[in-house]
């Protein structure tokens, strides 16, 4: 009797969307729950797309001149009370440790919810010359935030992350910093994850805390609630000042330096997940995709098909595309909708009929497209298809975040949009009494403030005052 | 005035080992303290030396069928207690948070000291056929272990590291795995960190907490003391029937999966110090080395040497060679000094006068050994220098190790080496008394019993009842 096609567990989308979402990542095999509320298990299949970030990541970070580090889990508790902003935003979410080698911690220690203490601390004892200057580190490391509500990816109490933390001579090259390092975020977007993003500065209320300014680019899910996927922060020089970061300036004067931070997160994957996928589970975007093309043999037993899958198999590997032959003793059908599930972006299929005019079939993931095509010509059909299913992939998700960005020019208008879901873009007065209302009437809140700040209305349309920002509101996650 | 050359400050070896290793460590940026003792910060320069051994590591691991997972940061005390011995073994060194979102955890949460709880928490879950099977996993982290007495890199409150945990059908697979992961860690040595081990099984007394057996690669520093480089455990079915990981197999009956996990750590840092270093730094094997070759420019305001100093470091760059050429102000004495310290394998000075005759000099590292040769024969001459240090290095290390192994016949030889310094090879007889008499009397351990076992005396010198194994004692970090 033929096995049940597993896709058949995922519920539809569009009956439950977040029951589909949790479906695929189980059902993927993206990760599992552990022992622990909150605490997640990053299986192999989940794992492989972080990593595939983290080398494009790694490489742009070590390219524009930073230099990776690790600094400690632990952060003792009167360290992390210096900067008095900071410390009220994560307090209540710490883990904290208090008894070590069986014996009481007098200082007790919080698991880094995120490390600007300790970097800052660190810097303290090493900046002493303008000559140290800039400091460009990053690190990827685990983070613990005590949630009480938890997805997976999307919100935990332990996330994988990236974070950079840096120091510089100028306020003109910490701002500049802090711009590059989110286009690199949402090159990252573009050119690996195939997500476009809308982009721009947090208002006052939702900026990081101790940020003098924070960037973000926010992403739009299927369910068209938005995701904050990275970010990017201007501390100025209330971190270096509040720990006695400082130098010896060329004109002879002490100076504080000015300082970033940026990061992102495992978060990602939830937004691969959501933009992408379908009622057929994951859709992976090629360059992130542990499996880039699976081979799916027809009748394996034939030797010719035998050996053409093998053939094909050694010869993209040795090109460096992330192959899989499958020859279990499943029927083809099962693992078209297997791989279907897994997201894996193009397919494969060699079979006899097709051998005969040295034929075979690719099918793309992203929208069920066959091309049939001399087999010999792989080389240069495998990369091109590839290319092409990221393109489809970025301009799919591009048409449906601007189809889903509207203007409004009322407070009706714009609880309509959000309710609805999508971006309210909305020329705002700047004042957080606004986007509190706004939070109380329809639970969305201000995205980001983009770049390019055409005001289309002369009044804030929440409260009727003199509009000074194009913002966008939404739902989030 | 000249500045002084930063190597004075270092201790010389053989007036204290232990303020040398300290000094270099410090002085060579591979670490600095943090504000939480044993809780070290990895500096760029340190960590890069990490990240090259993780990238072999890795690929190997890949190669070999792995998958890399990760696993949650924290473990509930009641799953901690699963497993008896294990629990003893770790529970006096942990460290544990009872404090989350600012309310006490009933079941308080350990900082991983290591996984094999959770791994095999998670087997439990998801192996149920021998389809499953096998499992090979593999992570990527930091552990904690609340240690009294710490040492940068040697013995840490948090350490980096990877730990393999793999699920197999039958003892024999799993047996193999064992020492395939010992192979593995035994090539890093000789291909990658020049590091000869010795390698060998674990005496019952100093074997894993819960393992069946432990298997350790051993190397010896320069002090003499045996440092353990990386350790592989079988573990039977002790975790898989304690924590009901079951599988149905083919023959229509159920059991239980052999399990094994392997670690190296930070700690090799520490061995690539004490195994190379000298009395003027580090030194470095060329292929974990942040910087392979330096190039110093000795009169750089000459536009012939310019060029030539930047076509070189474009041109080494291109072929994948990680070189630095220093241009800052200093003295090229003082770049000598500070690279020397630092452990560069390869410098190349780069001056009008060679440069004259279109030659350039390459100092090695660790013998001073100049060469001048044509400029243009870098793209040969890089490469088989740094193989030829390579090379160098590890048959240095190798001719000091076996130097340093004695047959011991005579319980008063034994302790005469062990407390001089090296391994005493010994006849003995396996039982654990004659393991605590020696160190009582010496502090020297047993660290592994090679798999060459030739008996060369029929008792064991330390009680004189008959000898069984063949294995080394020494003092050991």
């Amino acid at each position: 009797m033929e096995q049940k096609f597993k896709n058949d567990a995922i519920t539809p989308r569009d009956q439950d969307f977040a029951k589909w979402y949790t479906d695929v990542c189980k059902k993927a095999e993206l990760m599992d729950y552990s022992d622990v509320k909150g605490f997640i298990i990053y299986r192999p299949y989940g794992y492989a797309i972080w990593e595939e970030i983290r080398n494009y990541l790694d490489k742009k970070f070590k390219e524009t001149g930073h230099e990776n580090v690790y600094m400690p889990l632990v952060i003792p508790e009167s360290l992390f009370n210096k900067e008095k902003e900071h410390v009220e935003g994560f307090a209540p979410e710490t883990l904290v440790a208090n008894i070590g080698g069986e014996k009481k911690i007098e200082d007790p220690l919080i698991i880094r919810p995120t490390s600007e203490v300790l970097f800052t601390s660190f810097y303290a004892r090493i900046v002493n010359s303008y000559r140290d200057l800039p400091k460009l580190y990053n690190q990827w490391c685990s983070v613990v935030r005590w949630e009480k509500t938890t997805r997976p990816f999307l919100r935990g109490s332990e996330f994988l992350w990236q974070e950079g933390h840096t120091l510089h001579l100028s306020e003109k090259e910490a701002r500049e910093e802090t711009l590059q390092m989110l286009d690199i975020y949402d090159n990252l977007g573009r050119d690996v994850l195939a997500i476009p993003f809308v982009k721009g500065r947090k208002s006052e209320k939702e900026k990081f805390a101790g940020a003098l300014e924070t960037y973000s680019i926010e992403a739009l899910m299927h369910d068209k609630r938005a995701l904050q996927s990275g970010t990017t922060h201007y501390f100025g020089q209330g971190f270096t000042e509040a720990f006695g970061v400082k130098y010896l300036d060329k004109d002879g004067k002490i100076k504080y330096p000015y300082q970033t931070s940026w990061g992102v997160s495992t978060r990602l994957l939830g937004a691969i997940i959501m933009v992408h996928g379908d009622d057929n589970g994951l859709v992976l975007p090629p360059y992130v995709a542990p499996i880039q093309v699976v081979i799916v043999p027809i009748r394996y037993q034939d030797e010719k098909v035998k050996n053409a899958c093998e053939k094909l198999l050694k010869d993209l590997t040795k090109l460096g595309i992330r192959t899989k032959l499958d020859i279990s003793d499943h029927t083809p059908g099962w693992k078209f909708s297997e791989y279907e599930m897994k997201g894996v972006p193009l397919r494969v299929e060699i079979g006899p009929r097709d051998l005969a005019t040295n034929q075979i079939t690719y099918v793309k993931r992203v929208n069920n497209q066959k091309i049939t095509a001399d087999l010999n010509d792989f080389e240069l059909a495998v990369p091109t298809l590839l290319k092409e299913i990221h393109q489809e992939m970025y301009q799919k998700a591009l048409k449906f975040l601007n189809e889903n960005i509207y203007e409004v020019h009322s407070y009706e208008e714009l609880k309509d949009v959000v309710n609805k879901g999508g971006y309210a873009k909305v020329c705002w007065c700047g004042d957080e009494e606004c986007e509190n209302k706004v939070k109380d009437d329809t639970t969305a809140t201000s995205r980001c403030m983009p770049f390019e700040q055409d005001l289309f209305e002369e009044k804030c349309p929440i409260c009727g005052k003199k509009a000074k920002y194009v913002i966008y509101f939404a739902k989030a996650y």
